[in-house]
């Protein structure tokens, strides 16, 4: 440990037991000491390069902006009180000297939008306590972002002095996971764009680099396509209630200026009933009735998927949407099919009694034209592990059925698929057997949506299908690697919470999402941590500090996380732990 | 059914399944037709009354700004299109006429502090089609002012025209229960007068009209007393953290306008902690460590009771805050009290063995002198019904045990005290059996903070301890009479929905809160409805649409209430249900 000034977070967590560098997510390697430093009031963030890009400093104004502006006392007793002492005799510190080892970075944008392996988002941070500069380095300008992103949750406010305590500090940081993403479904209800952006800002501070975007579904149709106007302008909920292609571009570009990608989703062939408002002919089991035959959840529709119009219809709208979004990824669901809607189709039956294919070896030829499509554009095809849920309305429940379905049937996926898992985090082990990499997605762990009843009409006993509500502690400790060998653990690109919003809107999108969401951001930047101390000093205890911390910075930043615990038990870490 | 046109909310529901007059409680009488009528420009609410008081002019212009102001489109396809035809040939209504049974109307807000069982609400309101006045009668300022909330909710917006569809409409009204309440807890964290004011509003819509203030608890003392300052200087969360005598004020009358009672809680003598930041004296087990053997959550610290001092100084608090709060309604709250404090106090234990008093037997003599105090000054005493839980960290779940304890001990109560049963309610029968009144605030039916998630730290598997949440259909299904005779049900007042915030803070109020606290307000006023459909034609399934109905009323007047359904579901009245 050389200088006598530093300690390990562990170590400095044995002793002092104190929220010591409140980051989140913590760092892959902090050292920390035990001086402050101040603000100057002249600071400034240099950017020691040529041809820096717009977006990077951009990213610097922000940064500035939020050391000067986010004003959060440190939560403690006193908020601060006990380093005022301190304060008067540390040094100031007047620059951050940001550099980057390649000589020509590209800009933010571009590299958030890489492919998800070959992104660099490794940084080294110095915060010394004497004075001299802070300084910033890495191979990329994501890097360089993420760096600043560190930076700004050091320091704290008191007497309004700006300040870092436990300096000097180095950082040496890159995440676990390549994908840290959050879904939002943006079809069940509504969110206005700022909304999407006040999320997208939200996720950035918590190093989420993946916007899921869940656009459309059988509810509703909000974005606007080029070359298939009809689809918002039938299907979504109203002329105000639509994403358009210049909000679309807008939401891209404020995403990849923060370092996410965003990943669309446009879910086929199930999900799908809001194409049947202007397009029926494409549509099977348009709205029918009793929904619970035809669909999990109403209004029942599907595409019909073994019509070649239909099949050359679906190819064209996810080209065309696919144009719309840089991103490699793009999702296109396949979760929940219901093969009633089929077999009650006269013309499905008519097609697969002329052609001789089963209706699995429909679906398969649809996915290969759909995702073949993709691919010739450029994108890596994403979906869900439900992909041939070729059964009733039992298949939501019976997961193990549904493994077998995934596993033994006959839909061709390309190796390069990627597959989010979302019905059991008990289906990883299966998909990764198949050599599928895996986005860790499972209802069981990470959807904020469960445990706020049934939203069913007419079901007044019911609780919510996925009870209990997913605690933040509960997602904190899922294990990503869980029953895999080392070569399926390879598989796992990263994971996400995600939002449905069958009862949600912009109402409780703040507070049904955060802190909960940044539980996933920390597990797949810092690695697992489960319930035993990490190398790091990491586990649900020692988190929760922290995590008061950046909701409380959050909070500060306009994003209304919620209160995980009473104020007095914030302010005393550890001090209503159960054990305490 | 006399006229044609008139035909009963029940007898509609079968014949059209709309969501007709989405009223929000439903009225005990109304009648609805098939016309509909449009509000004038000029309209306006004349009160036909000399000496008119001040605050029903308020709420006569409050009700004309939600008129021209809430734009809220029919919850239905199309949002009101299908009015368009009716609404160019419908008559306008140019007046409501309000007039009073009564020569000389006291205010509104004295009524609203009334003697709980002398309130009259009652009033009787008709809203012709043929552009005659509507008008509005009742023998009370209250009356007038529940039907003027009635009249606000009868009106829609169709492409800038206000309208009420359905019309005539006449409607005779009053409360099955007097006491309709909603809890919060300002205690475990903060929530701004503000948060505070916009509650109310949400309140009074719905016609709540009791505020149960549950200000203080062990983690802070948020509240200005006078003589008591020192409680909140080092109580309180912050300087910035409390309610000034001043903002009670405000508070007080704020509500009152609204036809709202603040009935204010000091739990005593637990959950007292904070006392004890001020009070050390008069505080036993103060922080006490672990805090699993002295209090159900942390910290720890209770009243030392037994201590003729501290008697002194509780009576002398409760009378101060008393006067601060007109309301003939003081709770003294009472739960939770844990004996391990008072077993372990050497300074109790030497003064139960001088007196040679049981531990009950001065915690009998403690309550007859706080609730003596309160009678004095004209209150009204109300406890939780764990009032004298002498057990141990169990009684909160064995709530058998707990009964007997409310039973067969030995505090004394006097047969004027009202108990709030919380723990459970299987124990209302039993609290109704020893004669006290009762309001329901079980949490069982009625906690809105339940199955959040466990808030304790370092406990990660856990729920919470109410797991599941209580969904607005398990509230709204409460039998408020189950198990009781015929005289014991004449001991039942009412009941509330209540907010503890271990997991709250004004960025969740709004969200847990609404539209779910609206279920109580309607079963306590129109009276249980259950699964079955009610003779006024209710049930979960037909309440449904009118809550969405009130939700997105309350959206338009900037109450953040949350979406039950997608938006799909929400213009379809019926197709989501289960067995649609």
């Amino acid at each position: 440990m050389g200088h006598p000034k530093f300690t390990t977070w562990f170590a400095a967590l044995l002793v002092a037991c104190t929220p010591a560098a409140a980051l989140w997510p913590l760092p892959q390697s902090l050292t920390t000491g035990s001086d402050l430093v101040v603000l100057a009031t002249n600071f400034n963030i240099k950017l020691s390069m040529d041809n820096s890009p717009k977006d990077l400093q951009d990213a610097v104004s922000r940064t500035e902006h939020y050391l000067s502006h986010d004003n959060l006392g440190r939560l403690l007793v006193g908020r601060g009180s006990s380093d005022a002492a301190a304060i008067k005799t540390a040094k100031q510190l007047s620059i951050l000297i940001v550099s980057c080892g390649v000589d020509t970075p590209r800009s933010l944008s571009d590299e958030a939008m890489d492919d998800l392996e070959s992104r660099d988002e490794k940084y080294i941070l110095s915060v010394p306590s004497d004075g001299t500069p802070a300084t910033l380095r890495a191979n990329s300008t994501l890097g360089l972002f993420r760096g600043l992103t560190t930076f700004s949750q050091l320091f704290y406010e008191y007497d309004r002095v700006i300040y870092a305590p436990e300096t000097p500090i180095e950082i040496e940081d890159w995440p676990t996971y390549p994908y840290r993403g959050f879904m939002l479904d943006t079809a069940r209800n509504y969110y206005p764009v700022s909304d999407i952006k006040r999320t997208l800002d939200a996720m950035s501070w918590v190093k989420i680099n993946a916007f899921h975007w869940h656009v459309v579904d059988s509810q509703s149709f909000p974005i606007e396509v080029p070359g298939f106007m009809e689809l918002s302008q039938q299907g979504a909920y109203g002329p105000n209630l639509v994403y358009t292609t210049s909000d679309v571009r807008d939401i891209v570009s404020y995403a990849a200026e923060r370092g996410i990608d965003v990943v669309v989703e446009i879910d086929t062939p199930g999900h799908t009933a809001a194409i049947g408002e202007s397009h029926p002919e494409h549509v099977v089991c348009f709205h029918a009735t009793p929904w619970v035959n035809w669909a999990n959840e109403p209004p029942a529709g599907q595409l019909r998927f073994a019509n070649e119009s239909t099949v050359f219809f679906t190819t064209s709208l996810l080209s065309a949407v696919a144009k719309m979004f840089p991103s490699k990824l793009f999702s296109t669901g396949g979760d929940e099919v219901h093969t009633n809607c089929y077999n009650a189709d006269a013309q499905t039956q008519e097609i697969l009694n002329s052609t001789g294919q089963t209706l699995e070896q429909s679906l398969s030829s649809f996915t290969q034209s759909t995702h073949g499509a993709l691919e010739k554009l450029g994108k890596t095809p994403v979906v869900w592990e439900g992909r041939s849920c070729f059964l009733d309305f039992q298949c939501i429940s019976s997961t193990e059925t549904l493994s077998e379905m995934v596993l033994e049937h006959n839909v061709t996926l390309s190796n390069n698929t990627v597959v989010m898992v979302w019905i059991s985090s008990q289906n990883v082990e299966a998909v990764a057997q198949k050599g599928f990499r895996v986005i860790h997605a499972a209802s069981d762990y990470f959807y904020l949506d469960c445990g706020a009843g049934e939203w069913i009409g007419n079901d007044p006993f019911a609780n919510s299908w996925c009870d209990p509500f997913k605690t933040w502690q509960k997602s904190y400790t899922f294990d990503p690697l869980a029953n895999l060998t080392e070569a399926e653990s390879k598989l796992i690109l990263g994971g996400q919470h995600m939002l449905w919003s069958e009862q949600s809107s912009p109402h409780n999108l703040d507070s049904i999402t955060w802190p909960r969401a940044a539980a996933s951001a920390e597990l797949f930047w810092s690695g697992p941590a489960g319930t035993e101390t990490t190398a790091n000093g990491r586990n649900v205890d020692t988190a929760l500090p922290r995590l008061h911390d950046i909701a409380f910075r959050m909070t500060n930043r306009g994003v209304a996380a919620i209160a995980l615990q009473p104020l007095w038990c914030a302010l005393r870490p550890g001090v209503c732990d159960l054990t305490a």
